[in-house]
């Protein structure tokens, strides 16, 4: 969140429709994955940056996956290639735009964010992701490599599928579910690990160590959650464009896509109120057994200060004490101790404080 | 919740339409109970799994029930049977598939859950099902063996009653009916545990225990309005569809059944809000209780703190200390002591700390 | 609430429409009150349980309000002479039903709640209540005898009076006045207990009483609220019904219905937000005072502590300790404790602790 | 809130459009003004209660306010004379009636609250007013004498000014500005006991009477809130009504009131945020300065605890006790004393507990 | 916030469309800088208070920026040579006026708040800003001379760009993603603040500093959302608009400053959030923090006080205390002392309290 914050304030001042990349320097190079497609034939090359002309569409359908945006100028020169927008390049290079769908003549771009859990830190890795969808091409932009997409590609690179004849909006919805698909991943990391951390704390009472893991978690389900909420727009957006037309054919997964990111925000809302109140009773149930221990160690000392003090009496070097020298003096302070000290922790007893 | 996050998140990769079943492993056998009724006669047959082939309607009307969806080609077969769409055997086989209302060319699919209270661990048992509708078929799916459609069916079996002579629209919403009145029994059960609690609270402090069990309940309430929501909503979404047009006849008894489904979900947020208001209120009189008592102690402590100070006094050595040779020397510490502690005990009575 | 969940759940699987009573079994018989009347004329029966036959409409409007929904049978009758809805009978007898507005072909049935203060228990006690309303008869269900219709009846005796004139729908309205005022009434009793409390809690610190007794009334009002939603709800219905036309005569007065409803509502929200202020004030300042006491308390035994310890070193019996031979070493003594209890006052002083 | 409860359930029970005054009775007589005007010129005349008959209209409009309602005939009397609704009149004498927007087939109606916060109780003062608005006549009602209105009144006293020339809905625009900027001033003068106390907290740390004043203001601001939302409501009813038609020389000045409500209702609410972090804020801290003395106060005794006890060893009477003969041995016990004593203070120093 | 209110309220009492200045008076002379341009040219002029008379426009579009709004009249003169509405004229100089978008016969004025953020204080420095827009004049106010709009004007000099060739409305939204931009810095400036307390947080316990700053950052940022919240508003109303006909070519450059928007109070809620969940924590960690520190304390002081009692027991002056005189007696008790500790010591370690 602030990360993304931070690369749009770098921003701030440009003229709108700047496409500039507002990310991190990386280490790797660009490379372009070109799948040209019809039914019947697929045919498939891969370079690596600098890339070489794209030259025409060989087949009915084409699908380009360009991973790595930190080369800004080639991003364009591919940007420019499809006719995007302006301000879609924009969006595409801004790698703290927010998940949106923006809809031009005669194309589509959605931009989103690919989440990763990572356990050990507990955080929630993003990285910028857009699909350009126009009537026969499709262009995918990943800010890092990713498997994202392995499985969808692997699915266009079988024959004959119904993802090879629908069409490049079919195409574009199922790398949309793939995108979803990994939020759902990542909140099923999560979900594990509060699993986890509740029988946990089953066994251990409540330390600092897990008010604070029971913090990073919540952090990052609100980070998933605020992730996704405008991807859902997005989706929404989409689905009630007036630009795109689906088809009877595409509309039942598109459906289906928008129900799964539905699933994902309910399931990451009910985590967030599972961890709330789980927070609530580790706070409750510490402060209880702290008020436990410490009556406990109250009482302890409630009892022997007045014995205590009945032992200071005698201690007192007065030269007249007659009950100093009474033969049975001892014995009977000794036995007023006795009665004293049973008497109170008979009526903590009574009281039910012990 | 998890568990449906869990089954959910092992068919990522695949392509939307991919039908494969995703819960456990079952051991009992599927089973398939045909009914084929008009408003004048009524055949029913049963088989285990496997089943034979299906055969053509023989009546006005046929409701199928299959209990058991753990194989998966079997229900394929079913589904493929009566023309079912890819994406809705999906729904049907998927057991962590989110409540859902889709409509497609003619036919509808409902997928909701059934659940259960098991007030022994405090938890929420639920379990898949689905329901498909056409003109004159009705196919019902359980994840398991369970009463949840017997009164249906009984109904069914009676001659010449309303739900023989409405069709399968109607039975559809009968059986809805009986999936609501499933929520209206769980809720029912978890309300008694609520008000016994509240007794048992009567009488008790609150204990770690308690705030437990308050924390438990709060949680299966919780799963059960998520559960309920979606449900909800496809009610809605029925409702709402232009592709079934509800008769007149039938139109009010589905009214009736959302008007119950929104019954459940305001009582569910009644017992939320009773539970939170009540765990409030134990956590305060805890902490309340627990203060009386350390003020309590604490005063016991501070009243004898300074009678031992002045004990201490003439326990001390000195060879000088006039006071210890007078001859009423002893009575009158003695004396001093009894007006300090009187005078404090005052001084805590009239601030009303005691 | 709980009792409408259980009334409801004694129903689960029977057939929608099937009209039984689900209420408690009552000792009075039911009671069937009849008037007829015109604007210039008003003619009135009376009976108990069992009903005579019902009869023809005499004049131009019938008003029937029969008490006691426990004789079922009776209640049907009643019902089918006027031809209602199955469905609506069910309503009606389910003493469990939510408030609701059902339009039927050439009639609605309103059900709701009718509420009353125990401000003894602090409870709401809730009785059903239904009202059928059709071109020229209107018939009221009340579960129990009460008095909530009293004053309309009585209106309604009185000559050429509005509402002698307008009709049923007119006459309808005045009865859900009527209900709405029973809201009124209750509210405006537990607001007086409201502010009761919070003048008593003006003198009296909080306790453990205290927090129950708001506790109750914001439970109280709770319940309240959430009886009164629904049927603000259903209001809201009747008025957007295409099935009832309202004469611009009638319109007025139905908006003014909704605007008390409306008010009672914000009432009771602005009830609960003051009971919630007052409960989280109480606990702090019962906190604040307990912190008090204790600091006063430890900072009490905090000086003693340490001029004890001085006591104890000169109470030691060592053989060589010069001090206890001094001329005004017990003197000395006294002062050094004087001089370190006064500093330690001072220093707490100082800090502002004492 | 709880006046206007009881003033309203006085009423249960009445007929729907029974005008009777249900505020409480005042010790001063109703007055009347009445001015005719028109672009050109204008007319006053001013009297006490009986008022005279009200004659025609002299000129373009009239304006006339009307201040005491408990003369309820006499009120009754002004509003039949304009032709006013039954409704309409009861909504103007019930002075716990809730802001509201009728429109009747002429004229309309607003009645609403005027605001006056009283800084030393902390409390805000609610009178109730309505305003009656025809083609050409405004009637505003006040229930107590106030300078609400004076400065329309003044402007409308100036000539040639557009309050002048631009009819009676622009006179009920102004009228309701000068309500809107009532609860302006109030919540201005809040503010600013706001502020003070907040710097007062700066200084001084929380105490009950912080505690006790956050809450009344809170309190108050909710309050004012809760008056001014139904006018904001009935404000909107206005703008949307269908039965007046603004003027697009009207427009703008009504759509710059209805923007003043929106600013008052976003600033209370803003306000009510701060209150209730400065609550949070001043418990927390109060909790956390609480902890520090406790903490401080309990590391002194605890210091002197185990330094008594050694005292105490060597205060016991044995016979044979080596060490109390040895020539350094007090000296060795003072300095195991220094030794444990600092010891103690460096571990506590260590754990950063000092 | 308050600063608004009072400004405001200052205003209460005056007729609507009363344009008076009611900002603090300024020591700066306020300046207008005035740009005719057409996509091939561009003319600057700039002049100080007292403005010479404004002249025709020169070229196709013209762009006047006035810095300083205290000197009324000028500002009232310029507002009449370009037509403008009184009311809109009042919103201009009105300096306390909420964010608000308002459109006449031929021209819109949208007044918003220019932010910036003060870290040293923790506060939202808030300006009053507005832009007037016509067909072809833009009119940019600033309450005080600021660089919120260098970037445009540094675009609008260079020659042959968008901004020159798509007209004043282009402009207009230019000018207003500028102002956007704004809270885009300050939120971002904020968010690092916000981080930078976290990881001090990190290394230090809770301490009364950290809980003022997290008090003070949550309220900056309230301020913040609270001040874009209505400019949100503002720019929907514009979106919504009827009057202003946006062109293709414009409207997607709208549309990303609404998205910016979005993006700005969303981020704003989560950082919200972020501070809400670091508080709660901070106040749990350090009351666990305290709570393990008084344990230990307490503990200590409990092992103490029964071996205090026993050497009290033996410093008592009896003179038949037999054990006083066995040889070993002083040993007996010292082993006894010995074995009582550590009997707590390891009943405390059974119970994990040590």
């Amino acid at each position: 969140m602030f990360d993304s914050l931070k690369r749009h304030s770098q921003k701030a001042g440009e003229a709108p429709g700047t496409a500039t990349y507002s990310g991190n320097a990386k280490s790797f190079a660009p490379s372009l994955l070109r799948i040209d497609y019809s039914p019947d034939a697929l045919e498939e090359t891969s370079e690596a940056f600098p890339f070489s002309s794209l030259g025409e569409r060989r087949m009915d359908n084409r699908f380009l996956l360009l991973t790595g945006l930190h080369e800004g100028e080639q991003v364009l020169a591919v940007g420019e290639w499809f006719g995007m927008h302006p301000l879609a390049m924009e969006d595409v290079l801004n790698t703290g735009h927010r998940p949106s769908f923006e809809e031009y003549d005669d194309h589509i771009v959605l931009t989103f964010r690919q989440v990763q859990y990572d356990p050990d830190v507990v955080r929630l890795k993003e990285t910028h992701a857009a699909l350009f969808c126009s009537e026969r091409d499709v262009v995918g932009f990943l800010e890092e490599p990713s498997g994202l997409w392995e499985g969808v590609i692997t699915r266009l690179r079988k024959g004959k599928t119904r993802i090879r004849r629908l069409g490049s909006l079919y195409l574009t919805i199922a790398l949309l579910d793939a995108m979803v698909d990994g939020y759902f991943s990542a909140l099923s990391s999560i979900s594990a690990d509060v699993e986890a951390l509740e029988a946990a704390l089953e066994d251990n009472p409540a330390e600092e160590r897990s008010l604070k893991r029971i913090y990073e978690l919540k952090r990052t389900v609100v980070a998933l959650r605020n992730s996704l909420l405008p991807a859902q727009q997005a989706l929404g957006a989409l689905h009630r464009s007036e630009v795109v037309e689906m088809s009877s054919d595409v509309e039942p997964y598109f459906a289906d896509v928008k129900g799964h990111a539905d699933q994902v925000v309910e399931a990451a809302q009910a985590v967030l109120e599972l961890l709330s109140s789980m927070l609530d009773l580790q706070i409750s149930l510490a402060g209880m057994r702290m008020n436990n221990v410490m009556r406990f160690l109250t009482i302890i000392a409630t009892i022997f200060i007045p014995l205590t003090f009945i032992a200071g009496i005698y201690g007192m070097n007065f030269t007249h004490m007659p009950e100093l020298h009474w033969r049975y003096g001892y014995a009977a302070v000794l036995g007023l101790m006795v009665l004293v000290g049973a008497g109170m922790v008979r009526y903590f007893r009574n009281n039910r404080w012990l």
